[in-house]
């Protein structure tokens, strides 16, 4: 970078100016950034190693092959441009001097007043880290696109070869994971499997996928009540998704997946079971929890450093009975805002004041007009709870355009059951040694 | 696979039903399939190692992040899923034994009556394939990823640096090649950095940026009249490019490119110079121009081997004066139909017809409102010439759907003059040594 890793990117704050660093541009740091937006006495500088925002929610959409990953996200710097106050930084955060008050990045070290880690989580295969080949995650849209290319090349190798127990192995879908997700994931192959792709083959009949959810737990989507879990768990089987309950994953490889002396041959395994934060955390000294997520008071800033704050996915904020809030958009988008909110508060001399979550509900959706919904005593089913999970995505997309694409994408899917984005994108490489290319 | 390479994927044809097999989804492949689609006596084997038919005109609007990949590409099996007598493999096609009549591909061998080659071609490196890897070109998806990633981060990459030497050599832009192609990325990026990227950055002003396009001839589109040609000069110009005719590169490395004495500091190289038709022609031992492609009859087959014909980017057909039609979209498109109209005139008894070209003109676009058309003695240049471009393209994209949103997303960007897709996608990669990935 022509430049020492020892010289600071930014010039020192000057005393009446206070410079924020956020680390991370999701749902909590995006709005950790627009409550600071043109406040006077403040300045941001956001770093991520992506140029744009995702809207996780419809990720699984862009790996099943319903939208394109540029209809879900959204330029970093187009989102706040109308901050003259906000600088961006594409880089990696790679360490944090919280004594000296500087982040370490792959550009250089920036000097802070007040820092704000949102990096989010990532996959977790509970001490199985060579599962991840065999079956990946879902939380980039470089990974969306790997599911995407998987899924769809078990289509055509399955076409290509006339073996029935090849075909049967690469017509099989294995979903570790029965959260919203796992459920998403396998409604959208159940869908796709029995009601698009059946007309576009000629050497197999696809409506003959088997799709398996393999969820540890007694009953799917726990977090819902039991009486939606279980309407949930219907509309699944109707889409001739196999729900094994009580079943703990014990190997993936190659041949598929070993469930303690149960086996089920697939080609194709997805891993939608458990998720933990960075170890920046950790590696820093603070308290986390067994996921890795910082333990935050309840003005959301790290115990012993006031001037460090925390949220989303990364965050541990604790209700009174000790409960932690659930890694969700919602939490994310809120615990942002009150980050910023407290930091103002700081800078104007006022109080801080304790973040209170307000419930927004949870949903998820398992195919075209059903879903659930649940808010409180508020339950809906079915295409009801379709509507209001579809209007309420909308909604939050960001940014007008996306809005009026993704519906405008969805409206068409949804009256000629076509899937629009259904190409198997082949990265570039370069093959030196054959200039014909692979 | 499950199979033997020796083992054949296809039953042998009926002797009343002739097995045409096509080798690439492209132009001239698809229109050959089409011709052939639910005729009497007939069966059609596509095989393509993509699953998606690529409308490769408005590849460099993917590159230039205006357009999503998926946009311009369209499935095959979706394209074909009316005739009920086309097979659909993605795979690749290693060789061809044309004695004994069958084709060698990645997942079996596939005999055939006639074969119809329409692989395209590729970019070719004049004997410098060393200069690929920092100079990519432009004919797949990947590719045009691959680019949009280069030139987006060399801008983040300017916006972090302090250093101004870093900074210029950053926001330098060297597009070998002034054919139509070369010409429609340095205007598409002359147009980004001069109208649009200078409100997104603190610390630099794209506005700044140099774009060089290096040409060995005369004068760019040199297959225009004089007058389009220089009209379209001074239109890059107007957008900031230099263009260098008369000058051949001698180097591309890390540093930028060498023309003889003279040097280039750039990031981003991009390569628009050449093109050579994949080698298999040559490996079979039929005749091939200096660019690798097939020499064909007038009927549009090989030589001394009437059941195999070649089409489009790969077959070389001389007009009366010695002249081959070029390597054009309108070329492949018709080439590929006059194919298997005469595979159909075979089987009916009738005598094949010579090919006849029909001069559709040709094209290319500067920027917004500047194009240049020609088609005969018509010559258009300026905003009629880009409304020309613009409903030729929008009405030749495959599929409805397709062209009602690539035109809606068009409509959207020439109002707001935002680039839709302006997101840098990182590939999804495996670090088992780092679970938090990179």
């Amino acid at each position: 970078m022509g430049r020492k890793a020892s010289e600071p990117v930014c010039r020192a704050a000057s005393p009446e100016t206070r410079h924020v660093v956020i680390v991370g541009g999701g749902f909590a740091g995006i709005n950790a950034a627009k409550a600071l937006g043109n406040r006077k006495g403040v300045r941001v500088t956001l770093i991520d190693r992506n140029n744009y925002h995702l809207f996780q929610p419809l990720l699984y959409q862009v790996a099943m092959a319903a939208l394109n990953g540029g209809e879900i996200s959204y330029p970093l710097r187009k989102m706040l441009s109308m901050y003259r106050n906000i600088t961006i930084y594409k880089g990696c955060v790679e360490n944090v001097d919280a004594e000296n008050r500087k982040v370490l990045t792959d550009f250089g070290e920036i000097g802070y007043d007040y820092l704000v880690l949102a990096c989010g989580a990532k996959h977790h295969y509970f001490g199985h880290n060579e599962w991840e080949s065999f079956a990946p995650g879902l939380k980039t849209i470089g990974q969306a696109s790997e599911i995407r290319r998987r899924v769809m090349e078990a289509y055509e190798r399955a076409e290509r070869t006339q073996d029935p127990v090849e075909q049967k192995k690469l017509l099989s879908f294995v979903i570790v994971g029965g959260g919203p997700t796992g459920v998403e994931l396998a409604g959208s192959i159940g869908e796709m499997s029995r009601y698009y792709l059946s007309k576009y083959y000629k050497n197999i009949d696809p409506r003959q996928t088997r799709i398996f959810i393999v969820h540890s737990g007694k009953r799917i989507l726990n977090t819902f009540s039991p009486e939606l879990s279980s309407r949930a768990a219907r509309a699944l089987e109707q889409l001739g998704v196999q729900i094994w309950t009580s079943s703990r994953v014990s190997g993936i490889d190659a041949s598929g997946v070993q469930i303690g002396p149960e086996h089920i041959e697939a080609e194709t395994v997805l891993w939608a079971a458990g998720v933990r934060a960075t170890s920046i955390g950790k590696t820093m000294g603070f308290e986390t929890d067994a996921s890795n997520r910082i333990v935050v008071d309840d003005a959301l800033s790290v115990k012993g450093h006031p001037e460090i704050f925390c949220g989303g996915d990364q965050a541990r904020f604790e209700l009174a009975g000790g409960e932690a809030l659930p890694g969700l958009a919602s939490v994310a988008l809120q615990e942002g805002r009150a980050i910023g909110r407290n930091i103002l508060r700081d800078i104007e001399g006022s109080p801080r004041q304790p973040f209170a979550y307000l419930d927004k509900g949870q949903m998820a959706t398992i195919g075209k007009n059903m879903a659930i919904v649940e808010k409180g005593r508020l339950r809906l089913s079915g295409f009801p709870a379709w509507l209001v999970w579809l209007l309420v995505h909308i909604y939050f997309l960001s940014g007008f355009k996306h809005r009026f694409f993704v519906l405008l994408q969805w409206g068409w899917s949804y009256f000629t059951f076509g899937h629009a984005a259904r190409i198997i994108n082949r990265e570039w490489r370069f093959y030196p040694e054959n200039p014909d290319g692979p």
